[in-house]
């Protein structure tokens, strides 16, 4: 079974995917005999891309695939004893590498937003150290296609958006993950085959411009084409002139072929030139020549400005093919994730770490974290997340104040509430305890968790600030340590 | 061994890899008894990214490892066959798929140029459709890295580049074969381990904030790591205040710990801040500390516009290390490669194809053809590129007349030239026969054919426009074509 050769889940082992300097850390803790020591760190990020409200969580199945199939072989064994960096007590422990971190993460398909940890790993510095390149850039690709697909079908107002971007991916994976990520955000579709058989996601497709110019005339190509898929004839009408060849012939076909069938034509496609101006003329003539149900299918770099533009212009689309500027999120192509130490345990005791940087928004929310959402009792509009320390709990039925970080006069009392807890556990000292959704029903789920976010965080341009707010708790840890550093460079 | 399932050469199977409409359209020539017939096809790309003189043609390798392993699976053909889509007549067919195709592609490392066919596919039109998809994902990924990188590895100007993305890439696939087409375009080395283990190319790396922040005290940190790595010591000075600590600890630790051993301190790291005040005033504090040799290293978020501003402004660099902005292509990381029918076989005759469009530049170069470079034989600067079709020859020993395929009237004529032809033919009726060069010969190949390009072309902003031309046959055959559909559409 070749193709699983794709499929982390059945083995496709990513271990030395990994950043030089995790190793060359690890080899420092076991040199100095802190391998063994508690860590906590954190996965964030801190930014949305595009100037969005907010992000779509996703890639949480393949961290826990990658996280299951960690392994060192007797290959990679002896080629970092090659590069003579390492001692041999390390590359033993390499080959007795057994995974034995907590994990919990922020389950795909749901809105996040920035500072508040997607994933926490706790356990000897040595692994959750290891594990950082891969978190990252698991979770940074799918949740940037995730957002990025999101915004595109929520421009398309309601019409099925087709993924088409496999030839122009950033790589094998950005296709077939991005496809994955795509289908989360919102895509009904994809054309990546291979993302069907592994995901168990839609794939379609029609026809390209070549089978067109195969044959001598556009006439005889769309005929062939009606005659072997009549119940599934969408015909792509822009080889030669849209108005004056494309629509005529498919006209045609549908006439002389289709109909004395007794079959429905399915659609056209267009895939160049002006779409707004085009769609109008093009279902003038559909209906006109009497097939009004025949649906008007438009592709050829959209995005979701191009598509509320066509849209407020009145354009005649039924559904869009997105390529390009979605599998690569095109306008903003990093999702700038990091991964940062938040705390270590000594003597059992849990000692905050943070991370300060001149630039205020890179400073860390330090200790170990979970996070509540806090969800409105009469609308189910969710309110503010509230990130915590983890030994905390908030108790629904007090009221509860909350408090902006930055501008903490800015007070919020909130009685008619509930508050639900973000984060999962995904792994149980290096176990598997989460079982993750199907991609279809991660879709779903983000469909109905985006719908508890109010209007206003999910424009386009200038969204509202969605509130992420730190406990009273966490907000004086995290002053505390600010303050202690500060004096130190007075 | 497990991580041979990264590695296409070894049996990494991506058949299915394949946009859905490229199997519709199989199974339609095969209903139409139009599968035997011989096609050709061009991938090919209309425009330079970030407005540059010339790409990185990347990707070969990987596009030979894919044809050389097309296969479908049993359970490929069980899956396609609940689509309910497919003739048995066609899942037999895919069930026996043998490639017979032949492919000419230009050689990795070569500059290319818009318009130019970089891979063509001979064949029957089931087969040469079908490799469509990831022909242009493979070419497309990897020439937009190549490309990137050789932009930021000459703004560098000289000094060595890292490529440090894996964790922002879109994708695995994305580091890993990013990183390859990174050291193709010029960098030194790559912080992704596996691609060391596959491409035989240097990884490096050093610490994470979090080595730092573990120990209590930032010194602390910096002499274990001293005391583990004494011959390869580069301490990342910014996880607390560069200049009040990182430098003062750094400068401690090359005193009592390196000098005393006789070891020369490597360098350091600056992962954030302001770069030139800060690189400036970390050169002033070693140099004047007796460590003139220690380099600085800078990252955090660098690209070639970055990378030429601070070297402009005096900033004190020795080498640079570049992620997400390399490893996505950010400012844009889409390479738009097409593949596009340019002729079919008819009783044994080439009958050339065109795809017409109201966008000229969308308009194909019709026909079977290959490429000449032209180089000056006093300079061996290259003069132009000539696009003929494959029947002609150059002949060196006489003079050449070539002119501008738009502004005809603009004419040059050669006669102190040679004439390289650039494709090479990398499988012969689906038998492969060219073995592609080691990566660190592709990154010499690139270096010394970039350099036969004019100073003009290399230029970042504005560059001047190598000439592509097109031979007297060509352009007669294009310009019919058009004139025939024109009077069609009148």
């Amino acid at each position: 079974m070749d193709n699983n050769l794709f499929n982390i889940k059945n083995g496709r082992n990513l271990t030395m995917l990994v950043d030089f300097y995790e190793l060359t850390m690890g080899n420092g803790y076991l040199e100095s005999d802190l391998s063994d020591t508690i860590a906590y760190f954190d996965m964030f990020f801190r930014r949305i891309p595009d100037g969005g409200g907010y992000c779509i969580m996703s890639g949480v199945e393949q961290l826990i695939e990658y996280l299951s199939n960690l392994k060192f072989t007797d290959e990679d064994i002896d080629y970092l004893k090659s590069k003579n960096y390492f001692s041999d007590k390390f590359l033993e422990y390499l080959r007795n590498f057994k995974f034995q971190c907590d994990v919990w993460a922020i389950p795909e398909g749901n809105p996040v937003f920035p500072g508040e940890p997607l994933v926490t790993v706790r356990g000897p510095i040595m692994q959750a150290q290891f594990v950082e390149t891969m978190i990252l850039l698991t979770i940074n690709h799918q949740t940037l296609i995730a957002t990025k697909a999101n915004r595109i079908c929520r421009a398309a107002d309601g019409r099925p958006v087709m993924e088409f971007g496999s030839r122009r991916a950033q790589g094998y994976d950005g296709a077939i993950y991005g496809a994955r990520s795509a289908i989360i955000g919102g895509c009904t579709s994809t054309a990546c085959t291979i993302a069907e058989q592994m995901f168990n996601v839609p794939a379609s497709g029609t026809m390209a411009h070549s089978w067109v110019q195969l044959f001598p005339t556009e006439f005889e190509a769309f005929k062939t084409w009606a005659e072997t898929y009549p119940n599934n004839c969408v015909l792509l009408v822009d080889t030669y002139n849209v108005l004056k060849s494309g629509i005529p012939n498919a006209i045609k076909v549908f006439d002389e072929i289709l109909t004395p069938m007794g079959v429905k034509p399915k659609g056209i496609r267009i895939d160049s030139g002006d779409i707004t101006y085009l769609t109008k003329k093009c279902r003038t003539l559909l209906d006109e020549a009497g097939y009004p149900d025949v649906k008007i299918i438009v592709s050829n770099s959209l995005d979701e400005h191009i598509i509320t533009h066509v849209l407020s212009q009145g354009a005649k689309i039924d559904s869009f093919g997105v390529g390009e500027r979605l599998i690569t999120a095109k306008s903003e192509p990093v999702f700038g994730g990091v991964y940062k130490l938040v705390a270590i345990e000594h003597k059992g005791k849990i000692i905050a770490k943070i991370k300060i940087s001149e630039n205020e928004e890179k400073i860390t929310n330090p200790g170990f974290k979970k996070i509540y959402r806090l969800f409105d009792k009469t609308t189910d509009k969710a309110i503010a997340d509230l990130i915590c320390l983890n030994s905390e709990t908030i108790d629904n039925s007090k009221p509860l104040e909350i408090f902006d970080p930055v501008f903490t006069w800015k007070k919020k009392k909130l009685n008619n509430y509930y508050a639900k807890e973000l984060m999962v556990k995904i792994f149980d000292k290096g176990i598997p305890c989460y079982e993750s959704p199907s991609v279809k029903e991660i879709q779903e789920y983000a469909k109905s968790e985006t719908n508890k976010l109010w209007e206003e965080v999910l424009r386009f341009e200038n969204p509202h600030n969605y509130y992420v707010d730190l406990s009273n708790q966490l907000w004086d840890l995290k002053h505390d340590l600010l303050n202690k550093y500060a004096s130190l460079y007075e």
